[in-house]
């Protein structure tokens, strides 16, 4: 009889060509005007995939927002561990003129054997890899060695407003014994890594505005706090000299790092080289008293991710405008509450808004940020089934600077240990143009997948 | 015989249709890839209601840009004066849903007295009244005191940067004794006022840009110096905490008030409670040691006009934007030099901007400041000929916080005195939605040019 391996190797062309199909729906949750019917249609996609793939209570469960997929194979029994595998089938807005793409966002290409599509790597590549891994288990060996649970959801990319409600309503549903994670990369194709922690989000809206109406600059320029420059006052306050955050009350509930945990830190630094080749930046930036993997890992930060006002069309308009927009966002560590920020900030920011303006700080979404310790027996399961898979090479253990905010909901509602082992790499450009995704990862990531089932049964 | 009053009180209404003809053609001069043959079919319609008017020589002249509108009657001889009428024929964009108006701004509508229209009084409704005041006079008297000629051009709005090499090339062409331009405001209705000094213009963009590409701010946020943030941290050095420039040598130029310069500017105080009213705006702003008059007439500034960088749209996208952009322009005053300060600004934003980001100042247009001292006699015949048509009520003397560069344009090459007699309201919307013009002013307009042009046939 065949091997899950074996399986998963014979079909690797289809299993490409069905990623392919996924990626070419353009799932991006952000339109919730327009694009709603296309992210619905992703999910069912999945729905009928996972049906095929073996497993069975599959269903497209309704939010106010994008559905959740759900899907089930409990034939392992009541003695067997039970792994809840979660993924998004969601993705970031992508426009292939406007943001300069190589080639169209939801048109895969493969290009030296790197697969170029939206989605590719955050996150349909590597939450597919679960459902293949699966039926190639079910489709050989004819069951599985532990029970699992799928939930995808499809409202990751804004926040995922309406999943922290869903877990809570079904923990009953959800009930596992570990959860799976793959929505983060590792340092380079050689090295795997597991996610030891993800940072929370704060994503706020500061609106700013003084005129009725869009002025004339010369009539009015000399009298009127243009908006757009109190807006930038305002901004310019959000940092000390020494790049931290200058709101007041910010850093009160971060956990400091401990001498171990710098220590730690510092044998997975990211050097400046390769940041500066990955990102393309002439000089790096930051709070000097931390390095790299600190900044990014272990330290909270304040973005400005959007900023917008007046006349940004060709020509020379000579508008005073009535109105000025900045879409900010903070990455918070352990133990910050993203309410409790957007509340500091909201109150900072009315605290140095100046009375020749209105401004408002508007709450768009939020997540908690989470923190795994690394002798968990979970986490050493995907350490072992990626030294299998890796040519012995054991992962590195990494704080992730992006935020995964479920990691905490499951965390929190189902108390659960919740293993992130991903297959991107840190240059896949994951929200911006060129999003791609190594080809090798996926088939890799399915063979993994196989091997961590067997390492979770066990447990 | 009729008088050239009687007709034009005869034709108001034809009048007001002819206007409501032109503000039909959406003239954007800055949407130079899409509405040229819009800007050059305003300016083909202009010709011939001017050849219609009896005016001879009428051309429609290319330039490497948008034409100019050329006309003559040069029938009271050489011993007459000659008065050279300027205008512009093209407008700032404007979009219904986008900028808010109420009715499409290329459909003008009379409601309640005031006409709606884009251009209606910046400046194709200002401008006309010149067309029918000739008119009026040719069609009743069969000839002018004065002989005229009209130079109405369609790149006003975006800086006129073909005007100035059209002037310099035609000095021969354009030779007159007095130049008179409509393209301005009053305080109200029944207090007319004649502009004595425009202020200069310097338009420029700041672009700072970073990363090669947008980034994902979990993954890179805190390392990386995010361009909207240095772009926001450059603007936010642009001004002392007195709200004065703080670029270094900004003011060198600039020629003190005298003693007699600020009394005069006090007698026309703008009141708080009036820029209140007509901007909407909560609280004034400004330099403390001047006052609302000094301010916008006869003090230089740096204004925001635009600001662009990442995600604008709906949506939380936790992007690190690649570049960001700000549009900006320095309103001046005598006697700055408009070159100077755009090298001022870009030597001042090198300076300051940070090895962890480039940036780079692009000079998009730029103008001249000018004053035309009160004592000149055409300044004096303006004054009259408003008296006569406003009961008796003299015109102030004010300086214009707008830029018409081509004022200073018309004394450097012509050597003669410049008119600014203009029909507007300070709160017509110029540049913003809802732009309008009152009526009445077009008319009474067209009664003062008929009277101007009596009052320079005596100068």
């Amino acid at each position: 009889m065949s091997t899950p391996h074996d399986y998963a190797h014979a079909n690797a062309e289809h299993f490409r060509n069905q990623l392919f199909d996924l990626l070419r729906i353009p799932s991006i949750s952000a339109y919730t005007k327009t694009h709603a019917d296309q992210v619905r249609a992703a999910a069912e996609w999945l729905a009928t995939d996972l049906r095929a793939a073996g497993l069975s209570a599959v269903e497209v469960i309704p939010t106010p927002g994008h559905p959740v997929v759900y899907a089930e194979w409990m034939g392992a029994g009541e003695n067997a561990p039970t792994l809840l595998i979660y993924g998004h089938y969601d993705v970031q807005p992508a426009d292939k003129v406007k943001d300069k793409w190589t080639s169209e966002p939801f048109e895969p290409e493969i290009r030296d054997g790197i697969l170029y599509a939206r989605g590719s790597s955050d996150d349909k590549g590597q939450a597919f890899i679960h459902v293949k891994a699966v039926e190639s288990y079910l489709k050989t060996v004819g069951k599985l060695p532990v029970n699992v649970k799928f939930i995808l959801e499809g409202e990751e990319e804004v926040g995922s407003p309406n999943l922290q409600p869903f877990i809570a309503a079904n923990v009953e549903k959800l009930k596992a014994d570990v959860c799976v994670i793959s929505d983060s990369g590792m340092p380079t194709l050689d090295q795997p890594a597991v996610i030891t922690s993800v940072r929370g989000l704060t994503y706020m809206e500061i609106h700013v505005w003084g005129p009725a109406l869009d002025l004339h600059s010369g009539q009015y320029g000399g009298v009127v706090h243009n908006p757009a420059l109190a807006l930038v006052q305002i901004l310019s306050k959000m940092h000390n000299p020494d790049n931290s955050v200058a709101v007041p009350g910010f850093y009160d509930d971060v956990l400091p790092l401990t001498p171990a945990d710098r220590e730690a830190l510092a044998r997975t630094e990211i050097p400046e080289a390769v940041i500066r080749r990955d990102s393309g930046v002439p000089a790096l930036w930051g709070e000097p008293s931390y390095n790299n993997r600190e900044r990014t890992g272990a330290r909270p930060t304040f973005e400005i991710n959007g900023l917008y006002s007046g006349h940004i069309e060709e020509g020379a308009k000579t508008v005073l405008p009535a109105r000025a927009m900045a879409k900010v966002s903070c990455r918070l560590v352990a133990n910050q509450e993203s309410l409790r920020i957007y509340e500091l900030v909201r109150d900072y920011v009315a605290s140095i808004t100046p009375p020749t303006v209105h401004s408002e700080v508007k709450l768009l979404n939020r997540g908690e940020p989470a923190t795994i310790p690394i002798d968990n027996p979970a986490i050493q399961a995907a350490a072992r089934a990626y030294a299998k898979s890796w040519g012995g090479q054991p992962p590195l253990f990494l704080r992730e600077g992006g935020s995964i905010p479920v990691v905490a909901d499951f965390q929190h509602y189902l108390n659960i240990p919740v293993v992130m082992m991903g297959y991107g790499l840190n240059n896949d450009g994951a929200h911006g143009p060129d999003e791609h995704y190594v080809v090798e990862m996926f088939h890799r990531g399915i063979d993994t997948a196989i091997t961590f089932l067997d390492e979770v049964s066990r447990l």
